[in-house]
């Protein structure tokens, strides 16, 4: 292992570190980090961002829902650009590094490059995406919805919790909702999108690596589950009469587990679970619970699906309970272009840095981004278990400064990578 | 079978059902059946119960805690009396049959020999004891107690939902609450409590019996469960780098679900199941369940404690998951005296009538009044799949017929079963 390279730029990453922690000072709820879109802490943020992407040598604009977009000029000012970015939105409680670490990595890097005259053949674009989380009005990544063209009209009648619609939200924050559309990036103008972002999960964390590169942004289907047996009193129904509807959920759920495990890219969650009305001295005659099964190949997600809705009838026949699945949710994958993963791979090997490839079970603005362009997402390990969304969510600075140093090299040979992807693609066409 | 005696005496059956119909009428919910302890629908049925025990021929009195109690006086006004009864408060839109019939049906047996002129050597008390759900003040049995001299003084601290405590409530029903220790019943003065009950759960139902001999009020244990996993994001935390709280609870609940289907008369549920801030996208860090282990022999029911325990144990050590048991309630069984099941038995002969004996899983007042008096119970049949505590509970006329013909019989023998067990008894003692 190599000491300097581990430690990357420690200046950077002093950098990087310190504006986070600066940052988190922009939230609704004191002792708390919460900052849910057009929010006065939201905007407070904004503004924040957008000065130090100037500082950076950016032009600054913001668009129609708020997203805040540097730009570093490239020598040709109407290549391609290379597109970077991540959200400025929280969940509610959440960390400090969420989606900030993709802003703010990339505009120190910039200020870097910027302070040495280094200025690329092709644009940079870092996007500080307005929301991503979904929190405020039940409608995520409208940020990278808008610029990936796919903005719903109809989320702008959501409410939030005083009953504020989004739409005169956005007109109080002095956005101009009629113009939204007019956010989207233009067909053929961005080479590429490459998120940098924490891992979220432990997998760097237990294999000792401080980074990754993802293979695909996980495709997840969710369901509601409503099982229906017979509700009785928990001591005069012997057991060999019962329906009791939670042990059919209980069996449902171990082999959700069992199934789920076969496979390591694979995962499925039962995170809500209730009794209605349940009684210490009540046989549960219904339960309500969640599915979520997610996988980096949507064939296995698939197949999973298959296998645990067959279980459900098999379970629910042999238990004489009813059963109703409602699906609330269901995405594909979205898959990280193989030439911009080989990019990161260069990069990192130039650094003298061990990686390994794994799926992002969480979704992030990537995957937005993919209906417009090819997309790559670079992560960074998490401290304390891995865990994110939440106020133990840890990043190390000697992380944040190794994955700017690859993120540096990754761009100064982004050029050759595009010209040469390029070449491979017209002789293949040939 | 005989067809007569299947159907029993109807004038009577009809009577109860009409007089069960009637008092359903004193509810504090339209369209409900809740009549909870002191409310005012509480004491208009009260006041009906004593009107019809009058009628009956009986002396009529109330105690301190609301109890009606009325006396068929005996030829040997001093005997030791054969006390019967049931509850007359109800839990939240529940049935009208449960406690009810145990009132109701020896009014009727009673007005009957009444209206016979006989009378027994000893005196029958009928008992309608105002409260034993325990729904309003969280405190069950409190007029079995008070009879039993068992009530706790502190319960009239007790408050109901709109803040007014228990001692309040008794002194604005006109109830003396500094009383309520001269309710209990003199030593040795009850010969033998019985209590007629409808089963409130399926196994006669199944079994295609009217009525069955109840062999003993189960005991029980309950506890409150929190396990404590990790909590994390359900898309990025591979299925083996989990501590799911909610999986652990699973496997759980199937030991409890398999341990207890070994043993007939055992029985184990688990009513309560929590995922305190559970949601679809986070593997639950904590579970809060309860369960309810109950068995009419209390050595199965700490046998299979002493087994679930020790599963749970070690399913939280193969999980690396933490538990908190906290066990919230427990009382050992009461059994039925064998002299009072044989009466029952010769009774049910003697008309013919089919039966079988099963264990009470649910508790009644007989379970306080055993503190003070040999007790047995006589079940009556269920329709519906044998639900109870809901308006769907039902028991057929036919039925209630049959147990009070049953009832009659046992009553009308009950002087020389008395007899008979007593010079059993004093042979045994020479």
């Amino acid at each position: 292992m190599n000491a300097t390279f581990m430690h990357g730029n420690s200046a950077i990453g002093n950098e990087i570190m310190e504006r986070l922690h600066l940052l988190a000072q922009y939230t609704e709820q004191d002792g708390m980090m919460t900052r849910t879109y057009l929010t006065p802490a939201h905007r407070g943020a904004s503004g924040q961002i957008a000065a130090w992407m100037r500082d950076a040598g950016m032009s600054v604009r913001r668009d129609a829902v708020g997203n805040v977009i540097g730009r570093y000029e490239g020598s040709d000012t109407h290549a391609a650009l290379l597109m970077t970015g991540s959200h400025f939105d929280t969940v509610r409680n959440g960390g400090i590094y969420d989606g900030l670490l993709g802003i703010l990595l990339p505009i120190s890097c910039i200020a870097s490059w910027h302070q040495q005259g280094l200025r690329f053949p092709f644009p940079i674009e870092v996007v500080a995406f307005s929301e991503e989380e979904g929190v405020r009005f039940k409608a995520p990544m409208l940020g990278s919805r808008a610029i990936a063209g796919t903005f719903e009209q109809r989320v702008l009648k959501h409410i939030d919790d005083h009953g504020v619609t989004m739409l005169n939200a956005m007109k109080n924050a002095d956005l101009d909702p009629t113009q939204i559309a007019a956010a989207a990036a233009l067909p053929d103008s961005i080479a590429a999108f490459v998120e940098v972002h924490i891992e979220q999960g432990p997998v760097l964390l237990n294999e000792d690596l401080a980074l990754g590169v993802v293979t695909a942004i996980a495709g997840a289907t969710r369901y509601m589950l409503e099982l229906t047996g017979i509700a009785g009193h928990a001591g005069t129904v012997p057991m060999t009469m019962r329906h009791d509807a939670a042990m059919a959920a209980a069996e449902f759920a171990l082999y959700v587990e069992q199934r789920c495990s076969r496979i390591p890219d694979l995962v499925g969650t039962i995170g809500q679970w209730e009794i209605p009305n349940g009684a210490t001295n009540v046989i549960p005659g219904r339960v309500v619970l969640s599915l979520d099964v997610r996988a980096g190949e949507d064939a296995e997600r698939l197949a999973a699906i298959a296998d645990i809705t067959a279980e459900l009838d098999r379970i629910c026949v042999q238990r004489d309970v009813r059963s109703s699945l409602k699906k609330t949710y269901e995405t594909s994958s979205a898959v990280c272009a193989d030439w911009l993963q080989q990019g990161w791979y260069a990069a990192l090997e130039r650094k003298g840095c061990k990686s390994r490839s794994l799926p992002s079970g969480a979704g992030h603005d990537a995957m937005a981004i993919a209906a417009i362009s090819p997309i790559a997402m670079l992560f960074v390990r998490c401290g304390n278990g891995g865990i994110s969304h939440n106020p133990l969510e840890t990043m190390a600075m000697e992380d944040a400064a190794l994955a700017a140093e690859v993120f540096m090299d990754f761009v100064e040979h982004f050029d050759a990578l595009g010209s040469a992807k390029n070449s491979a693609l017209s002789s293949r066409n040939k």
